[in-house]
């Protein structure tokens, strides 16, 4: 893609490759068990601001990474995303009635069913990193699902949500928080940055440290943003229940640190990764301005 | 393991290395998130026939495949199976209580702990066939990545649970029932053998073809005397609760044939999967001696 395309035209470009992708890659709602595919693409498609695939494509044109691959790495990672929204979005979990606009899973569906597609979407998720190339050696290939288990499993994004439960109603402290953050959300958005970069050529030791900073801190800055975008937006603009965590009581950034200086704290962490990324020079310009869309998506 | 190891001697073995190797590969309890720890091991731990890591292990020692990695197999299809009697135990699926003696896990811990413990499971199996070598190359390790995600998703085992779901309360042909249980169970039993079979030296096409047949008769022959089971043993014998799929309204293999002439099914099943093994000579005789098993720990 063009370095003269704008910011706008790459992000759109990207969100739409990526649904093309996913549809191509989830079952077809004419393929048995019928109810449960088509369950399946209502939990993907037509939705999202796919913010992890635009992480995976801009990292990994950093790294000269084929498209073709980071359509792959992009299915992982958004296909774990909509898994765990899926899930948590369950009456046991926050019991959520609406997501990205329209009725969540289990209302549309049933319960059953959402948690069934939830099971398949993470096992799709794997199977989308092994059944073509996406990594110059099978080696990396290995690396990369072993990289995206890890982020999603019990020490990564399945982890976070139990230390969320296991939170409720509790006061933390901010290292608790951001504990919580770094396995809830953080996780899976590091993943996506660094399976980006290992699907192009291999990064020097002292890059990918570099990268791996700036994933860590853009998938807390993302939770930071989370929280102000939903103690300050209605349900409208959202397209998911508005105030639900203040509802739910459940500790945010914003109940911690007050809305001020949670924007104040998203401010630094923005400047810390564009630092992060400085010696990249112009090849990490995508990656600079995701960062400050996340940020500048809230305020 | 000796062949003049008696069959009894070799599944004791057999199963105590698969504990020994699940307890290694399960995250501690004191590591956080505690409580989530905990419940995965709970699970997974101190319970179970272990039928999938038994077969993977009997087709690995025919393929010459090292114990080691047979163990890393075991542990991907163990914590498949896991994860799906977990999920499949809640109450918005077969609502159950009991499950190998002890109660089940939304049960002993709660509902959002169930969901959380199903999902970091799945992530597990993935995981134990990525950090460690499985296979001589690492393009026959994804390929094995690959079967597992097959056999375990939409298409396979969860793809079976939709189907079942949608069967309750109704009348289905023998063809019906049995595509699916190839789903349910087939596809998991399936894979453990021929995972079993890829961590050891490459098997010709024709040898392949053979344990693969062997494989979906098994799997198969699987469900049908679980259906006899549940329709003999009292719940104290089976360790779950008895009757269960009768009182679902759900259909078997015995509400379909009748008692006797699923037995009859199953002893013309184990000839057939003796038949397939008959060429491979002693070398298969653990896989026979399996196959037998599963029968007649029925009847």
């Amino acid at each position: 893609m063009s370095a003269v395309q704008s910011f706008k035209e790459w992000m759109l470009q990207v969100q739409q490759r990526t649904e093309v992708a996913l549809d191509a890659f989830l079952p077809s709602s004419a393929i048995a068990p019928e109810r449960l595919h088509e369950a399946m693409r209502y939990a993907v498609l037509g939705g999202g601001k796919r913010v992890r695939p635009l992480l995976a494509h801009a990292a990994g044109e950093l790294a000269g990474a084929p498209a073709e691959r980071l359509d792959r790495v992009s299915c992982a990672v958004e296909l774990i995303h909509a898994y765990s929204l899926v899930h948590d979005d369950m009456p046991c979990m926050d019991n959520d009635v609406l997501r990205r606009g329209k009725p969540t899973v289990h209302v549309e569906y049933d319960e059953a069913t959402a948690l069934l597609v939830g099971d398949a979407l993470q096992t799709l998720a794997f199977q989308s990193l092994t059944d073509a190339p996406t990594a110059d050696t099978p080696q990396t290939q290995l690396k990369m699902l072993g990289l995206l288990a890890t982020a999603s499993g019990s020490r990564g994004m399945a982890g976070g949500q139990a230390i969320d439960l296991a939170a409720v109603g509790k006061q933390l402290s901010r290292e608790e928080l951001e504990f919580m953050h770094i396995h809830k959300t953080g996780a899976l958005i590091r993943a996506a940055v660094l399976l980006g970069a290992h699907a192009g050529r291999g990064l020097d030791d002292a890059a990918m440290e570099r990268l791996d900073h700036y994933a860590k801190v853009v998938g807390l800055l993302f939770q930071v943003v989370d929280d102000i975008l939903d103690a300050e937006a209605d349900t409208a603009t959202l397209g998911k229940t508005a105030g639900k965590d203040a509802d739910n009581d459940k500790p945010t950034y914003v109940s911690l640190l007050g809305l001020s200086d949670a924007k104040r704290l998203a401010e630094d962490m923005l400047a810390d990764a564009r630092a992060t990324l400085s010696p990249f020079g112009t090849t990490a310009a995508r990656l600079e301005s995701l960062a400050d869309y996340i940020v500048h998506r809230a305020f």
